[in-house]
């Protein structure tokens, strides 16, 4: 990899291999199956970043140049990362009706088809682990039960937990970083976490991406939660000064905007650290954990 | 096992062991994970007959003896199961505000709640069978596989869809059968084989008894579609008479009660036929077969 990554291109064309994988991973379906796919598919498909899976590639070819090793469990990553979406934005959640400048899935399906959507690519996503027959099987178990736990009450699920339960509360340091450390690093952390493994990573360096996932990924909610304040509606695809509006426990209400930037510096600062163990294989995560505190969207 | 066998003592004996078994993969929490984990605990020890479990270990008692081999993925079996009822019963579903004659989880906990303890415990189920450490890690994964497959778009959440998509239309046999198949048989099917690969059984195994647990599986469902016209609503612990009043597509409705009788009768036949190859070991299977079209609740 040229150290002097142009990193929009990089992007481009690592969003363009994860959505040929997702489509074979999920490809349309006829019969009474048509409509749960459909659904599933209209979120999955509703052009997100694909930073998950960029990341779980980037790690796997940090660790031995083979990308390819780590797309099933990219797709997973995406899958899961979707899901939580079409949750969040249930009327019972967030009531979103936007995403991504889209309609939300209760939107378009209803919410019982919504639910059973989120279901269905959670469950999907670990049919698709299942199916890991490029890595050794001891291997492909460690890989799924990292993302496993990644989404479970220890990090997504009871991430979401603590967002809805601190509502409208004041906003204190250690809610936050709890709930922005699972709600969203626990995931980042598994991408890259589970790339090194499907890579086939050496302990030191499984360790040392999953610890660079779990900054970069606190670091990039912290830069959500600044953008949902800076940014404008139309950038974001979604309402600014959303978080706000419905009481949402924010880094910047606890520390400010200023202690915001500087915590989301320090992280990516201690991110790179993480990253000196390797060579210039790493140079996309490295544009990729500077990138994350200075998006616009 | 003693041909002979007293099925009340046994079940008594098998759930206490599933209880165990799980209040050790799901023991309390405090701090943050306290309050999703209290939300998973409540639906998931809310007095299920725990039959999925049950035939998980008995479909590995019968081919190798070495039930305990099962343990995990009965858990696991019974977290799924779990997770879809909480789903099932929420308002933008079935909107049920009873279950097993306790309030829903949604009705104690709130929908957000409900919504992410049901995610949670599907979510734990892979947790859990990640670590399959007993198993030989090619068939944890082969495991873990019919296990994601059965409860995915293709088998439970595709049976949902189809309950929902045809409420308040006339009953064909064609959309019942498609309904039930997915919705419960591919479950309980996945019980029994996954017992059967725990186990360390055979191919021959394995295919008779995921054979088995369909057939019983539906024969089950159509059981339940009986006794929701026939049983009272103090035996079952739900309003009996629910499918009817919500507009349900059941199997009494397609074919009537003697049509449905006879359709579950021959489906356990059919079960006991696929036990030929096992010996005595298989007498709770057997028992379990004739039991789900005898039982009253």
């Amino acid at each position: 990899m040229n150290p002097d990554l142009d990193l929009e291109q990089y992007l481009k064309r690592q969003r363009l291999i994860v959505e040929k994988a997702l489509e074979a991973a999920l490809p349309e379906k006829t019969g009474p199956e048509a409509r749960i796919v459909e659904a599933m598919r209209y979120s999955l498909f509703a052009g997100g970043k694909r930073l998950r899976p960029i990341l779980c590639l980037a790690a796997a070819d940090t660790v031995s140049g083979e990308m390819e090793a780590a797309l099933p469990a990219a797709c997973a990553l995406e899958m899961i990362h979707t899901y939580s979406l079409i949750h969040d934005d249930l009327p019972a959640m967030d009531d979103d009706d936007l995403r991504r400048g889209k309609p939300t899935s209760h939107i378009i399906f209803g919410e019982a088809i919504a639910i059973l959507a989120g279901d269905g690519l959670l469950t999907e996503a670990f049919v698709l682990l299942s199916d890991y027959h490029t890595l050794l099987p001891e291997r492909a178990l460690r890989l799924i039960g990292v993302i496993a736990r990644a989404a479970s009450y220890r990090g997504m699920v009871g991430g979401q937990v603590v967002d809805m339960l601190s509502q409208n509360k004041p906003a204190d340091l250690q809610t936050v970083q709890e709930m922005h450390s699972r709600k969203t690093a626990a995931l980042i952390s598994a991408a890259t976490e589970s790339g090194a493994l499907a890579g086939g990573g050496g302990d030191e360096q499984v360790e040392a991406l999953a610890g660079y996932g779990r900054d970069i990924g606190l670091a990039f909610q912290i830069a959500d939660d600044i953008l949902d304040i800076e940014g404008s509606t139309e950038v974001l695809g979604k309402p600014s000064g959303s978080d706000v509006a419905r009481g949402k426990v924010t880094y910047p209400a606890a520390v400010g905007l200023k202690g915001s930037r500087e915590a989301a510096q320090k992280l990516v600062h201690h991110a790179l650290a993480a990253l000196e163990i390797f060579d210039h294989g790493a140079e996309p995560l490295r544009a990729l954990a500077r990138f994350i505190i200075t998006r616009k969207k």
